[in-house]
């Protein structure tokens, strides 16, 4: 396999999404377009990574370095067409030698193994290959206009073509894998001789063609080629994201019951004989292994679900959680920093944040780790086979050795040792006939 | 513009429905059928209003004023068909000249562009205006035969059409634009020799346009003129009309992750660079400023989220809610009547009812305004910058004064002063072996 | 109508479902398909139920009597096709007359209509009736070839058929009702002369023909007939599933706003003008009586709600919940074998386990039933008219008789006498400055 480039154009603001957000930091699955498109650049081994960010592109440039930190940026200002995009990126390819794929920062979609083919024509010969996609509605697409022999001929704009050319269905998604010698040769060439006054990309296929290269069509289906320009488009790439990696995980063995409920993110993973319920939503690092249940209605971030342990319906799992083998958390309880060990359980109506919890122990319902004084935030530290009363609040820091327990309604601020009862707890008194008074008093 | 008056026709049960609730009282995004009608026509300026109850409207009359206070009621009884309705209508219109708009109260989703189309119509000289409509299955429909001027020439039942007039695809809607004087000449002319002994509108197209009228002919996408009949269609009405909102509002720049697990009510206002997480549902009276947040699983009603404010994952925002900028409700946090200040933070297992709450207040885990003694509802008052501590029940009336304190597990019954502590707690006592003994007794 | 033996053939582990989990005993709608196959032998009265399992079908053995009691099971080993299935279930039909029905444990959506109008056939004469369907896509069926009368003529896989043949679009759905005569005559004389060295259920088809029986085909529309074979499949059956049993709610007078947000058990009971919010989950067991409303968000499973009673949003009702009429459950509140008189309410954060409360009662927000002691369980006992206060820790065994209050934030471990308040809680105090001063030592 010969070295790859890849240059993600991403100049535009993109002034239909409404947005003080440039467009390509809208995020499919929790990660930035962007990202997606140097997601599957690193997948491809591309070993260098240049993105085109526009005059307004600060953000962008900032954004980065969290999305690849191998990424470099040029800057393309004025905006004049995408020839001139890859243009300004030309010297973050100086010395390289090899395969220059040129993908779009709005156009997430793409897959590994469409580049690859792409990829692999460029490294068989070809000067050029575009990728080509047949959509449901050709009407305003380039068409792209091929020989016998499959060679690329012309990409005709919509407004130009022949009645027969508007017949072709083949369309043009703008993506393009170069090859270096003739990126480098014939760019230069590119001409803005055009009502806009801009430098087409598209306009290398004839200029490789004519210097005797071989220009090639690869396709992909429809679904791949989605550029983004609103936020309904938005959320059709979501839509087409999530149904693909929803399939993938069913058929690699994990039950949903309804997969059109369940929302995962770009990175998340799921062990075979896993059951999602319905309405379950992942947010970015989560990890469950075999055998987990997520019931209906939990949020996930952040976590590691280990084998058989079950969280929801109503759990909300944030960063740094780690479930425990067979542990179970159940509903309106919401973890965080919190590692569980095998077998705890924490049942209803918890916080269980900046905690670590030994094998056997149970929470109560209504407890409470009071991590946070307003300034600092604190560990709370629970052995193995405690029992944690219900409403017990847990002042961290503050240890209950193993085997403890804590009273119900307790403020337990001091450590309490192993095997011991800490309870914090006003003596119940009963004043008969009291309710009868406030009634009588209230007119009932 | 010429004066506009509207009927609404409302006078059948829809006994298909199933239900002791009048047809037309049934919601689509919590207004009922009536109310999007009344609706339309009041951005129309309608400067009369009807609306024809039936023998059994008694649950409409008193519905109605609440949906539009100057909705007048006319009642048809015994139900004769709809020209009958509308004759019944007629002393509403007394005086009245203009255009004459005849809606029916099951059917809520045609759109103010489409009916304005039609007024114009009447307006520029035509005695009756059709809603025609072009089916996607024209099967039962009556269909609108048209001459080639495009004026109507008949309104031909299926039952009784030709197979040329069956292959016309225009379809009559029932929804009519009158001149009033057309209609105040004709509606009498009406006869019921028809098998169901019934007086129906669509014959005073024919007495129009013998009467010298010219009877023309709009049109509106099926899904404007779906009749509901059942709670099926009542389910398909509702969804398009979500999916027509939220259409509209990702164009106005709000995203939705995704759209069809987002449920608007009818008067919801978001703006844009707002994110609203997957199921999200609002009821009725909720508006989001610039740049708000709602997460997950997140149910509002009658609540202000002001600019950059953030709700969720499975918050409850109820009415009387107001969130300052840069506030955030976290999870399992419910809010009423509880007006929040800058920065304010509620992030877990919260509930707070009637209540006011100053600028950079941070409220703890568990907290619980106790607003309702059983008789009546309090209120609780808390500063700026004040801390309180996880559980704390704030027993209304109450006041923390600005930077007061509460601790950890307090019931708050008198006021804390500025910068005080609160605090009732009983000391936690240490029992040294007591869980041994306890797990022995219970033989473990 | 003579008698009817069912056999389920569920001897495939299905391996494309990539689960520990027996193909067979994967869930539609929270009820395993074969238990699917075993009701609608229920609803049929079959009278013999025989259930064909593999060599490693010792998890299908053990769950088979919660299933259906009746149901016998016979061994196939080693796997020899259909035909050899059905021939290890024959001594199961020892001494039986009448109609057999074959059907398969990963077909889980057959209606008791369409088996219906297959066994009337054999009642009147047939000697075997083949379901057939129409897919969308035969490519891969068998096709079912009829003569002018209707009758089968042949089954021809889409491998061997002709041009003419592949032309046919109805198709074999394995699915087969014989006289059981028949079946005990040609079984025995099926041959396995084919590639896989099997005995095929569908040669009978022939068999029968030849010893002049008639052969006849019913049809079911393809949803159907579906086969599960994979968790892509089974998300498919669930949603084919849901839809029908939806619809049919709907049509019975159950208002659903988003009828695809609501998951129905395979035996919920929703009674007429019920309202259904949006994201609500049914797990089995759940009765509603007339006039519930289901708030969105909201769990339920094993919970009975009388009439006009409500519960959510995120609201989660367990096992053994029983909500009197007019009873509300809000928010953040689970109950489990919680018994709730008329007019009960319990609105936030709150968790009633093992409970019992009379009419009329108030709960506050975050009360708890301290249910558990690590040991056993143990019951509450809340009187009629009760007020509970807020964060009311009830530690079970416990009773509050009637009329009684609690206090706010009290441990209630003693019982409180009827129209007593009982209170336990520290004294609060107040310590001034102890804010500013916690301020300043954390430098602010």
């Amino acid at each position: 396999m010969s070295a790859l480039a890849v240059i993600v154009l991403a100049a535009g603001h993109g002034s239909r999404m409404r947005s003080e957000t440039p467009k390509v930091l809208h995020k499919i699955a929790h990660l930035p377009m962007l990202g997606h498109c140097l997601r599957v650049a690193r997948r491809l081994d591309a070993e260098r990574l240049g993105v085109v960010i526009g005059a307004g592109g600060e953000k962008v440039r900032t954004a980065l370095p969290a999305l690849d930190e191998r990424a470099e940026i040029a800057v393309q200002d004025p905006p004049q067409g995408t020839g001139d995009a890859v243009r300004q990126a030309m010297p973050l390819l100086d010395g390289f030698e090899g395969t220059v794929l040129v993908l779009y920062g709005d156009t997430p979609l793409l897959t590994e193994e469409t580049l690859r083919r792409m990829t692999r024509r460029i490294e068989d010969g070809a000067g050029l290959v575009v990728l080509g996609f047949e959509p449901q509605d050709p009407g305003p697409y380039g068409r792209l206009i091929t020989n016998e022999a499959g060679e690329l001929q012309h990409i005709r704009e919509a407004k130009d073509a022949s009645p027969e050319e508007l017949a072709v269905r083949l369309c043009n998604s703008g993506v393009m894998a170069f090859d270096s010698n003739y990126l480098a040769s014939e760019l230069p060439k590119l001409q803005n001789d055009n009502a806009n006054e801009e430098y087409y990309l598209t306009d290398l296929a004839g200029l490789i063609r004519e210097a005797g290269g071989r220009v090639l069509v690869e396709t992909a289906p429809e679904d791949e080629v989605l550029g983004v320009n609103n936020r309904v488009e938005l959320a059709e790439a979501e839509r087409i994201f999530q149904d693909r990696r929803r399939r993938e995980l069913m058929e690699a063995g994990v039950t949903m019951s309804d997969p059109r409920s369940v929302y995962l993110a770009y990175d998340t993973e799921i062990a075979p004989d896993c059951v999602i319920g319905q309405n379950v939503v992942f947010g970015p690092g989560v990890r469950l292994e075999r055998g987990v249940e997520v019931k209906p209605f939990s949020h996930l971030e952040g976590a590691v679900m280990e084998e058989a342990s079950a969280a929801g319906p109503f759990a909300r799992l944030r960063q740094g959680t780690k479930l425990g083998p067979k542990s179970a958390i159940g509903n309106f309880v919401e973890t965080k920093k919190a590692v569980l060990g095998e077998g705890v359980k924490a049942g209803h109506l918890t916080y269980l944040g900046d905690v670590e919890i030994g094998a056997g122990t149970n929470v109560g319902a209504g407890t409470i780790t009071c991590n946070y004084d307003g300034y600092g935030k604190y560990k709370t530290t629970i052995g193995a086979n405690c029992f944690i009363g219900s409403s017990t609040m847990l002042v961290a820091p503050v240890t209950i050795a193993d085997g403890g327990f804590t009273g119900s309604g307790s403020v337990i601020t001091r450590n309490v040792e192993a095997d011991a009862l800490g309870v914090a707890r006003g003596k119940q008194r009963n004043i008969e006939g009291w309710a009868a008074a406030f009634r009588q008093k209230n007119g009932k």
